[in-house]
């Protein structure tokens, strides 16, 4: 193979492929250069004048490196890694570092392991880190554990990359011993650890790198990002569907500090890959920020190569693995070809490549809720005003609101008010546990919705007008094995999330058509559109973020953090 | 640990060490930034406000990272590793890429064990690469081989870092059997490997790169430098005692490919060492040359610790090693202060450590060559032209010139002629191998002189106008056990080079005295100044440098690529 690579590069024998008449991306000099590609055994031999056994014309296109999305979490696209890798790979995207967060919260490593033998079935590279906040906090119940002793156990696995954003701050700077385990086996098998730390700065900041966190995708200043990367950190540039800050942070970055930036996508949902792209949207979105293109590129490629310990990738150039997008020009970065280890895998927005997709046992069936009855929806309070969770527009922080609230027959009366119940039903361990709350500002009459994406421990979340309905959401969801479903006038729909409750089996485009008529169900019963129907719901239950969130243990007051009782 | 550095990052406990009021380089950043800078257990708890047990004022200085040399051969110091570290220490340097290849040539894989162990004595970090290429080429004899077999078989040896410069380039391009393996083995086992590929460029270098070959520090030519940097090379600039490269090649530098540059000495001898510095003598030649000064040191520390993979190393910022060179300024580079690991190893140019010496058997009485006799220096020529080597100032290059010649008594006669007779003595396996050549522009009168370095096998190479002082010069290096020695009007004055015939067990004062001494007793015999009278001659048996050289099997045309007769 080295013997053949040396042939090729030499010109001594003809490559496999060759790029003809193309400009590419020169990510060690910020130049945009011609010259034809040299592809041999899946790696490039060199760039300068070449013949192959193939060649593809690229003239008046653009080739760089495939492009690397540094920090990920595929289920939240709520597709198999498969049909992930279908949608990405036609946007430019080779290598995704990928963290099985959602997954492992619901099926513990045997999730993280589904990622990584699934994405085996496609050219997709797939990084899978070992998520280490499993569960996210100790005030709900998750389906898994991940301990440190855990940590110590996986984190040499060969599946495993490395460990996984580092949300847990608290746990590094007051030195919380599990936190220390799980740190110090990272270091001592010698892998990179991601972090998750919004809204930090200084000593604190400080603490937080020396543990030896390396990375951050939550700055929402460029303050923030500035003072993150001179501190050594990577900072990700992250444009998701929810969180989108390319733009806000692109002034952060300078010809000396460029190195320490990448880009990530975090979190992003089918239709929004489908409709607006992956890291290209990202990229347009950088260079339209005031990037220049070639820095743009150098950033969602070379610097998450070399962040990332990906010897080989990231550039194009003699011996780097054959990972490279063919764009039209480095404004729109409307994608033309995609090549992974030196073969075409996706062209003109089509993937060229099939998966029989890989459906482990341990990762279906996972709702495991007792039976719920109308009556257990019933909230009894002692006076007459109540704590409610206000919900706001395009935003996952909630406020804490104080209510007047009636009661009649040991239930709340929800009829003439703003209000409506929200539950959390536990579905990993059947306890029975069910926290009820109330819920201002969504805008839903007639019925109830509910789905079992509820993070970060991703039980049943429901959320209706009265008792029956959300009773019918929770039987729908426990029979379909997990999904989204909604009941307007006593009909019932649904979608199967039969991959954790968090996934579909189904193909991308059958998934996106479902999903789009179940929300137009929702927005059809007086939801808003200012809300993605199901998926705002599904940060109600995750206790990290302020102000108020409900577990299935009971409300929760972010900012004491600690519980609190729905009497006011 | 973990622990503590958390609490002293957070400045919840005083830090170990906080050096206070001064600035320092962030190399993330390439600003100069005013901050204390915390160290707590060997790392970098974090710069801002702290305090410390004990604290350095530093106001008006600069920190910076501790320096790495990404390329150098200690043995060309011709001192031992311990006496090397206190040379370079006080100039800023904490972390070196050691290559021993001459030592390897001489002893095989315990000069280089020896290189290793010798450095765990002194607080230097010292990364040992396994030489590539021993013998250099086929056409000498050397101590000892490495084969590919013996590269896969050392290349996972912790004490082995990556496989050091791959000097046969041919051995690349025409993919020789034993080349292959070597790169491979290194591939395989995810080594780094160091090149050496001076004048190479467009398919043929894309080959050699393509092979696995990340670094060159041959480079003569910005246009050199700037091609390989474009190929993802990493290019050491290179400030060495004979080969300054930094000023010619300082304009290939740019925003945009600078992260691909390092600095290195490659080979320095004591006294350069002790009069010039080290590394901050080649950052005063790079800031002279136009290299902004932030830049320079992010060449010297940040860069070349991404290159080799040091982890933690080559920044000032949280959790990394606490490696702290303090300078005046960073014009004239005068280091006020080193740290490594937290500890101050140097002040005001004097080392604070001291090392016992190791001098294991293996490196010592490595002189054995056959005895001598004044007739063995005979030259028999056939006719009166003979091929003369022709010695040049200030190069390693040599020209081949026909010169006639006057014959008497089965030898030449060299009395009233610029000729000298050389000869390179084999002096590792007693195989009496005596290669006899004429030297010319050379410059000594009324005896002999000689040395047991001579690159890259080490043979004895001994120079003189008359057989008897070329014997006497044979017989006292043998006496001493390697070394050079010098016989005037039959007078012998030696220096031992107890270790390997390389290296002075001595300490460096007394070594470099002894030397300067030594080399005036040379240009007492006529020797012109415009040659290092003994180390110029010690490359005259490098038969890879262009264009006539001796080896112990005979004079050897390098353009021809063999050996010639001395008859012309």
């Amino acid at each position: 193979m080295l013997e053949k690579l040396i042939d090729a590069a030499i010109g001594r024998e003809k490559a496999d492929v060759v790029l003809k008449n193309g400009k590419f991306v020169n990510v060690f000099t910020g130049e945009i250069q011609e010259g034809d590609i040299a592809i041999c055994g899946g790696k490039i031999a060199g760039f300068g004048k070449y013949e192959g056994k193939v060649e593809y014309d690229i003239s008046g296109k653009i080739a760089v490196p495939g492009l690397i999305d540094a920090h990920v979490h595929i289920e939240s696209s709520q597709l198999t890694p498969e049909e992930y890798a279908k949608l990405i790979m036609p946007r430019g995207t080779t290598t995704i570092i990928a963290d099985p967060h959602e997954i492992t919260n619901v099926c513990g490593i045997a999730g993280a392991e589904y990622i990584w033998k699934a994405s085996q079935n496609v050219p997709l590279e797939v990084k899978v880190m070992l998520p280490s906040c499993v569960p996210a906090t100790a005030f709900e119940t998750s389906g898994a554990t991940l301990s440190g002793a855990d940590t110590e156990k996986y984190i040499g696995e060969n599946f495993i990359y490395g460990l996984g954003e580092f949300m847990n701050y608290p746990g590094v700077i007051y030195k919380d011993p599990e936190a220390m385990k799980k740190l110090k086996a990272a270091a001592a098998a010698g892998k990179v650890v991601d972090g998750h730390a919004p809204n930090t700065s200084g000593n604190g900041l400080n603490a937080y790198i020396a543990a030896g966190i390396m990375t951050d995708h939550e700055c929402v200043t460029p303050e923030e990002a500035a003072e993150k990367a001179s501190k050594g950190m990577y900072v990700h540039l992250r444009e998701g569907s929810a969180t989108r800050n390319v733009a806000v942070n692109a002034s952060a970055v300078t010809p000396a500090n460029m190195r320490r930036f990448l880009l990530c996508t975090d979190d992003r949902h089918a239709a929004d890959l489908k409709a607006n792209g992956h890291l290209d949207n990202a990229l347009r979105v950088a260079v339209k920020s005031g990037i220049k293109p070639a820095d743009a590129i150098v950033i969602a490629t070379l610097n998450s190569a070399e962040c990332y310990r990906l010897y080989g990738k990231g550039a194009i150039a003699p011996g780097y693995d054959a990972d490279i997008a063919v764009f039209d020009d480095l404004e729109n970065f409307r994608c033309y070809m995609t090549f992974k280890g030196g073969k075409l895998v996706a062209k003109e927005g089509k993937a060229l490549f099939e998966a029989e997709k890989y459906l482990p046992e341990a990762v279906r069936n996972t709702v495991n809720a007792k039976e719920v009855k109308a009556d257990d929806f019933c909230l009894k309070l002692k006076g007459n005003r109540a704590n409610v969770i206000r919900i706001l527009k395009d935003n996952v922080v909630t406020e804490r609101v104080v209510r007047e609230v009636q009661s009649a027959g040991g239930d709340v009366v929800l009829k003439g008010t703003d209000l409506l119940k929200l539950a959390v039903v536990e579905r990993h361990h059947k306890t029975g546990n069910i926290g009820i709350g109330l819920l201002e500002g969504y805008g839903l009459k007639g019925g109830a919705i509910g789905l079992t994406v509820a993070h970060d421990s991703h039980n049943i979340i429901v959320l209706g007008d009265n008792n029956e309905d959300m009773a019918a959401i929770v039987s729908e969801l426990r029979r379909i094995g997990g999904g989204m479903a909604i009941c307007a006038g006593g009909k019932i729909d649904s979608l199967s999330l039969d991959i954790a409750g968090l996934m579909s089996s189904a193909d991308a485009e059958t998934y996106i058509r479902q999903s789009e008529a179940l929300l137009e169900k929702a927005y059809a019963m007086g939801v808003s559109r200012g809300f993605e129907a199901f998926m705002s719901l599904s940060f109600l239950a995750l206790p990290v973020i302020p102000e108020i969130k409900l577990t299935d243990r009971g409300l929760f007051d972010v900012n004491r953090f600690d519980f609190i009782g729905i009497d006011a």
